[in-house]
């Protein structure tokens, strides 16, 4: 088969990171007998220098007309200022997100068994091994509704946001979860906050009736501020957990920092049709770009994703994923995950390292 | 001086560690010569027991009759499922932070030397110490917010929350912050969202104003997804936080639980007239309650905040927090604290323990 992917290298280390994800996958090609074929597309803060607008005109449709989407950062300080928003580089992520209908962002947060003392939680709580999916909702709620400024009479200025949820957006994104959870331990945990919020109130209904359907998953409400404990406290206690797009946005960050090593989490964003968008949650690092020195796995194993999530290529994805997990466990590492005294390899080390083992 | 409080015992085991507290009260009156005298208010989930409301009508002029309120915990499970709204205890809390115009919630998150062992965070982290307080906005935003429910035509049903903010409402919890910071180590991190929130992009303006103005304090912007993240990777970088009312919820949660004893974090919710309203930051933990196994600790440092910020009794407030860390010191430890192994007291025993030594 030929798999056509959009590849969006944008900012910081961006580029780099992209560059080793392609050569996994040229490598997966060869081994397993699978065509990739690239096109690049410009965005984010790149695309501010070089067409004045982080999204220019005609980026959904490139990406349309390809099978997946590879994203390496968006982004940096340097754009940080703007108040334009086509000058902004979120404005380019939101407008991805919601033209490709990437409607379900997917966020494992796992401790991978040579890193486990990365883990910034006990010993005793690492020990009980974290392995969570984070199911958010991407492209509702408050970052899609009415946005309003104005002026009062008597509290100065005021701005507004408005949050809302269909049935339908809830359902699809609550379906995804269940699916997922039969796929994995069979429990889901959807995080709300019900007890205040009206979404969160038609959220927990809709969740309900899908958990009668799928009553071979084991299911529980965590209102979102217990949520954002539970995660500290005990997370093997979690396998999907889903929720909205705002609540899903902190607490998917909240999980990846508990595994200690943002550089090794990969996410894949998706819909009903292709393409997928795919992309390590690390961002760009433009401390560090250009010097040979960023993590390339989160953006490997992002590639394990798209190849299971967008091709259905199970054994490929496999096959990725246990060569980061040996080159891991023989002990290579890049600066980002070298403890004192370890000694780092590069990224384009470390990307040579994993296609030799595929 | 003689200074009146009303008592909100609540449900579960508030009416115990509200009984302690008290009882350290009166000790600090007897020690240090004021008087406290007491009118007990009814409110929560025992209010729909009694009377079928969470809020009964006079609840908000009972307490504005006092010059502080104790509340011990409300809700539980026995009322969680009632969809009518004056039958949930949570309208109760919502309503009194409304009415009692208490727009700044204090939720200082603090190891205690004698109980650094029960952070869930590696020793290094933890060794360097955490000692924060969140500063949460607590009568504006999504809570309060227009909520809608409709019927669409494709969509099915849809739910509505509208989130809200004016310049007002964020100077004055502004203020509050970067006072507070003046007194503690001159540090103000500001929340938001400002990527994607109209309501944040208000808040950073005001924050900036403010910080300019309050240029003693070190001052910085953090996005509240990184927050999250922040809060477990190095919780000692923070001083004062303040964040909006939803973020506030679940950030100052993250941050309770890095502490890793729940059992004795106090709050304080205040405005700009009296009264102020302290309470424990944990629940109604109805499977104990009534068994003489609370912690009364969290309630009795609500106390001490109650004697420093109402009532401006800054040593008397200090001679409470040093008895609890000198029968902490000592070993004394509720069955919540208390270590495999370590034998627990009792709720009275702990109270009394804690009298004596002011
Ligand atoms: C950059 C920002 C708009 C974005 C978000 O909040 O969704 C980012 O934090 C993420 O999680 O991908
Ligand atoms: C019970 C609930 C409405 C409340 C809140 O969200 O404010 C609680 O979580 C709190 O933090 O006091």
């Amino acid at each position: 088969m030929n798999y056509k992917i959009a590849l969006i290298r944008g900012d910081g280390i961006g580029p780099e990171v992209v560059g080793e994800a392609v050569k996994v996958l040229d490598k997966v090609g060869e081994k397993f007998g699978h065509t990739f074929t690239y096109t690049d597309v410009l965005m984010g803060g790149c695309a501010i220098d070089q067409v004045g607008k982080s999204y220019p005109d005609g980026t959904a449709e490139a990406c349309k007309a390809c099978d997946a989407v590879l994203l390496g950062a968006v982004g940096g300080p340097k754009w940080g200022h703007s108040t334009d928003p086509e000058k902004r580089p979120e404005t380019a992520l939101l407008s991805i997100r919601k033209d490709l209908g990437l409607y379900a962002n997917l966020r494992p947060a796992a401790l991978r068994p040579a890193l486990a003392d990365a883990c910034p939680l006990k010993k005793e709580t690492a020990d009980k091994g974290i392995d969570l999916m984070m199911v958010r909702e991407l492209t509702g709620g408050i970052y899609f509704g009415q946005k309003e400024r104005y002026q009062t009479e008597d509290r100065g200025e005021e701005a507004a946001d408005r949050m809302a949820y269909s049935e339908k957006e809830i359902e699809r994104i609550g379906r995804r979860a269940f699916e997922l959870a039969r796929l994995r331990r069979k429990k889901v945990a959807s995080v709300d906050k019900a007890n205040v919020l009206e979404t969160s109130r038609l959220w927990r209904q809709v969740m309900h009736r899908l958990a009668e359907e799928y009553s071979d998953v084991e299911y529980e409400d965590v209102l979102v501020d217990n949520a954002a404990m539970q995660l500290v406290r005990n997370p093997s206690q979690f396998d999907v957990v889903v929720t909205e797009n705002m609540f899903g946005d902190i607490l998917s960050d909240e999980a990846s920092m508990i595994t200690g090593s943002i550089g090794l989490l990969p996410s894949a964003s998706i819909g009903d049709t292709a393409p997928g968008l795919y992309e390590p949650i690390h961002g760009s690092a433009p401390d560090i770009a250009g010097q040979d020195k960023a993590n390339p796995i989160a953006t490997i194993l992002s590639v394990a994703m798209m190849l299971r999530y967008s091709f259905h290529l199970a054994d490929e994805a496999q096959a990725v994923e246990q060569a980061v997990d040996a080159v891991l466990a023989e002990g290579y590492r890049t600066a980002d995950i070298a403890k004192a005294g370890e000694k780092a390899i590069g990224t384009l080390e470390m990307g040579r390292l994993i296609c030799q083992r595929i």
